[in-house]
């Protein structure tokens, strides 16, 4: 299958961020064909995730504009570069921020997802390649973000960042595994691994918070205790099956002694969805000795130090940190859409807003205002 | 099978500490027959740890004289109290420092083995039945040690401190698996688990981390770097199957960075056998990131503090305590004796000096001097 475009620079809309948290703009956009390695998708579905909004507002991060965010998305391949054989067009396929090139270390290991050449980089925001951008405005380059830049009805991504999945599967809803959800749900399944009838802590009820929380519902934990320092986020985590609620606020003992008063002792895996140092420290805290596995999953500053006494360690007590949830993208994304497509993973529950292309801005304002979970923004109306 | 002393006080020579530091004195001791739940044993062989020596010497630890140490050994059952029914007169046995209750929560765990009864309590020098000791001269109690008190010809222990064995193995090599031997051996094999043809950095190259360094051998770990501040351990640890050496004063650099640059990264696994903080740490950061899992052994003061930056976890790294190897005495250490007598496990290597119980303050001067990996006393001659 070939399409008319095959080779050819395609002209179309995408949302441009032309400087640090201004709203973005919609605007025409030249976007260059594949060379070797890459793909060109037309993106159908893309949602918006935090961390397009910290690297918009670029309060710490590097400033990069003008660039095209968005990295949670899903899309049919229109054409692919020299050399790219696991895909064709008419694919349809999640484009990833992290990606799979299968010959590293790590794509060669069992345990790792952190793909020695295409592992996320948030300050790049050139193609590989040539370290030239796909995208122009009148012969401007407009920067690429973390590798994907799904706010554009057309974008060119590196093969190894694009999973193929079932075209059955609807994209508007599975969209949603690119980043945030299959971060969460990983960490509990792939990483905290929690038996049935297991007590999980999920500290953080953000949408990686809950995607934990739906990780430990399908691994069968009965006893799941959500922390949040913000109440009004427990009656909408009861959907996913989180049974118990602690806020650290309402407690003058530190919250890893709550919730070992709890357990009776402490629970049998924590996982963390904060970025908070200190819920760091508390998710390991909080775990039972002899079996307890902490599992960090937040990004921390810059300059944050987790400290803990190690007979902590000592006591038989395990952490870890992980990555987008150890999956590693092109081989274990298309089992996770599986899981939906059985019925066994909710995603629909993540899913609060929908909004056409047109309107992106409101989904950053959905965002900040802490209301949206997920808001699917729709490229083709 | 029963003997004449079943029931009966036994008097017997036992090797007292009356006061920190001073020389152990061969005394006449009155040994109480075991109480419920309890064994009465004759030790065979016994061997020297640095944990004797430290509560012997009582700096910084609590001093509690006069007391009875000794808690390597191996013996056979003299008699048993009411209630023990995995034990019998005759049988040949291990004792152990911590126990294996059978019933609580870690030990129908199979991820723990630290006993909620019987876990290691340095401070208590009487029996958990009655708190009172089966030991005394004249009258006088005389203190117990971490349940085991093995400097005696005969002693009394919990049944679950005592690990029932092959009557062919050789009390005078196995008896050496009562403590550090196990708890390094298993450090690698029970926890850090290395795979066939990896890399594996061990810090402390004294009886703990060579018993790591064997269990990485018997893993078939291709590289072991060993890492000593005393570079006088490197010799004797080829023995063990150590193969490459780093002493941290030889570099200006963070020994962790040393071994990264050795390593492409950093080692498939570590394991820490020092006790300093700062082994911990370059232990747990000499890792390689998406696979690296750093085991952490020596035991460390009251108020060292483990410090990382949380981006080394993140970056999927794994951070783990064990105690005692992660062994459960009774039901593991059978099988620890099974791969001695298969050939499997060298333990003569360990053995470095053997003298009669008589001339038992010996052995504390060849430890203290460092001369030492394992003293034998000989309890018969
Ligand atoms: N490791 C990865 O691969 C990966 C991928 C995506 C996101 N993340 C990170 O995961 C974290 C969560 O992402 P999100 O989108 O769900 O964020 P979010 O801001 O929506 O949710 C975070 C939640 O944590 C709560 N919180 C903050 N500090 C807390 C504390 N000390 N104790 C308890 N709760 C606390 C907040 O109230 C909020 O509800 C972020 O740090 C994000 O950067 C990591
Ligand atoms: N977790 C357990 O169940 C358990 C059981 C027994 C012993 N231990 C602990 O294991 C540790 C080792 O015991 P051992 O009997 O082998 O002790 P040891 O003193 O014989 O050996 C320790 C070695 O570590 C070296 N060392 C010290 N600081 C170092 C550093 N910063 N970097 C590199 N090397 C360093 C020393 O030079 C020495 O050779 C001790 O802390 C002991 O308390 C723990
Ligand atoms: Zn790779
Ligand atoms: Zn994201
Ligand atoms: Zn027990
Ligand atoms: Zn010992």
């Amino acid at each position: 299958m070939s399409n008319t475009t095959t080779g050819q620079v395609i002209k179309c809309t995408a949302a441009v961020a032309w400087e640090a948290g201004k709203p973005l703009v919609m605007e025409e956009v030249e976007v260059a064909p594949p060379q070797a390695g890459e793909v060109r998708l037309k993106i159908l579905f893309t949602s918006l995730c935090h961390t397009d909004v910290y690297f918009w507002e670029a309060k710490g991060q590097t400033p990069l504009f003008p660039r095209i965010f968005g990295h949670e998305a899903g899309g049919i391949v229109e054409s692919v570069g020299e050399g790219v054989t696991h895909l064709t067009p008419g694919d349809h396929a999640l484009l990833v921020f992290t990606g799979e090139c299968g010959d590293c270390p790590h794509c060669m290991s069992e345990e790792s997802n952190m793909c020695d050449l295409l592992r996320i980089n948030t300050d790049r925001g050139v193609m590989i390649n040539d370290n030239q951008s796909r995208f122009s405005i009148k012969g401007q380059p407009i920067h690429h973000f973390v590798g994907t830049s799904t706010f554009s009805e057309y974008t060119v991504v590196h093969a190894g960042c694009v999973a193929k999945i079932n075209p059955d599967a609807p994209l508007d809803k599975v969209c949603i595994l690119s980043c945030g959800i299959c971060t969460g749900l990983g960490a509990t399944i792939n990483v905290a691994k929690p038996k049935p009838g297991s007590s999980v802590a999920i500290f953080g009820l953000g949408a990686v918070g809950l995607a934990a929380a739906e990780g430990a519902r399908i691994s069968g934990a009965s006893r799941i205790i959500g922390v949040d320092l913000v109440s009004s986020r427990f009656e909408l985590a009861k959907k996913f099956g989180v049974n118990e609620f602690v806020n650290p606020k309402d407690h003058n003992k530190p919250v890893q002694q709550v919730i070992a008063e709890m357990t009776n002792g402490g629970v049998d895996r924590a996982v963390e969805c904060t970025g908070s140092i200190q819920a760091m420290i508390s998710a390991f805290e909080c775990v039972h000795d002899g079996w307890g596995v902490a599992v960090l999953v937040g990004v921390p500053n810059k300059d944050d130090a987790f400290k803990t006494h190690p007979m902590n360690l000592l006591n038989e007590r395990t952490l870890k940190g992980t990555f987008y949830g150890n999956y590693k993208p092109r081989t274990d994304l298309p089992n996770v859409v599986e899981k939906y497509m059985k019925g066994e993973l909710e995603l629909e529950k993540f899913i609060t807003h929908s909004i056409p292309f047109s309107e992106i801005n409101k989904a950053f304002d959905y965002m900040l205002k802490g209301e949206s979970i997920r808001c699917i923004i729709r490229m083709e109306e």
